[in-house]
């Protein structure tokens, strides 16, 4: 398998998400188009990387390209992956009730919390942790992904402590820029960065001229 | 200005929020590399597309590097860019008390829900409508991202309002692909597609074995 560029992984996994949403049995690269702005010869360039045995004459059939992508995406594992939600003070408990999930590969199987009061008074359908407990958990659970949702203050920390017991990749809710070995990734999902990166795009997009005079 | 890259302009927004939080007056391209995890090399192609006027000799200085990726990044407007929340069900809620923006350049100020029973009980320091008035609203209060949280049956029509009320951005905390037309943006947050996002990415990187035998 090729490595493949972030912008094709993520387009990639998108139209995973897409196709998991879709009816029809065969869809083309234009109707992909269609339902993602994405360019037809893009889309096409993007699902050769798949290195697919089937053609696309008359379109893809559907669940054969769904199932190349759950393989690249590793997501038909033989069990669930499992996942923890480390901070449960905010965005914690909307995710605790995360109906997201249920039908995924991902399972949430702990969460933590530092303040001990907060692990014992939220209900959850998993066991809640102080996040002293955090490597021991993670070590017997064999927990692979992190969901960090701390305050931005303990952010730095806990994604050290994360990696260092062999935590894949954190999602990672706080503004804060982690500091990960490169067997660890995060994907940087806070709302102030996902503003600021609608805003260098629209920025880029819309005042090239404001820009080139400076203003 | 030249178009940035989208994985150069991911960098540069997390770049923005790392000298956000560093104290020193200088910063180095190889402190940057400790810091991220990017090599030297990459963080020096990414600024040089700033076309910055001061060298790198001894480093750059944080507070010229930071008001250039300020500008590019378009962070510091006049008025701040106006947000609304759409969905007060689940993540709703904890972004409506999300210290997150206050000193930022973003502003929320309107919540929408298609439950009036819901924009009515909701405390909110903006003002919280029915979904009836998303047009309206936008329009009025001259509104420029929104913040997509609804379930996702609903996600999909609302993404198509959006953009046609001349919304610029999205952050889509739902795992619908949304389809809009070419002048609205998409940051795809959810934890779903958060979650398949760093899948594909350890299962390129450490399955290559597996995958290539077909496993």
């Amino acid at each position: 398998m090729k490595a493949i560029p972030e912008p094709s992984r993520r387009r990639l996994v998108l139209l995973e998400r897409l196709l998991s949403e879709f009816t029809e049995k065969n869809i083309t690269s234009q109707k992909i188009e269609e339902l993602t702005g994405w360019s037809a010869a893009v889309v096409r360039r993007d699902i050769s990387l798949l290195e697919l045995n089937f053609g696309a004459s008359n379109g893809y059939k559907v669940s054969d390209l769904k199932g190349a992508l759950d393989k690249l995406l590793d997501l038909t594992p033989d069990s669930p992956h499992s996942c923890c939600i480390v901070g449960l003070g905010r965005m914690g408990p909307a995710l605790l009730d995360n109906r997201e999930l249920y039908e995924s590969p991902f399972k949430i199987v702990a969460g933590f919390d530092s303040s001990v009061n907060r692990t014992e008074i939220l209900r959850s359908i998993f066991p809640l942790h102080p996040t002293t407990m955090l490597e021991q958990v993670i070590k017997e659970e064999g927990i692979r992904y992190a969901i960090l949702t701390v305050e931005p203050a303990e952010a730095r920390s806990i994604a050290v402590r994360l990696a260092a017991c062999g935590i894949k990749g954190i999602v990672n809710y706080t503004p804060c820029v982690l500091t990960v070995p490169p067997g660890t990734k995060v994907e940087n999902v806070s709302l102030l960065t996902s503003l600021e990166n609608l805003s260098a795009l629209s920025a880029g997009e819309n005042d090239i001229e404001r820009n080139e005079k400076g203003a």
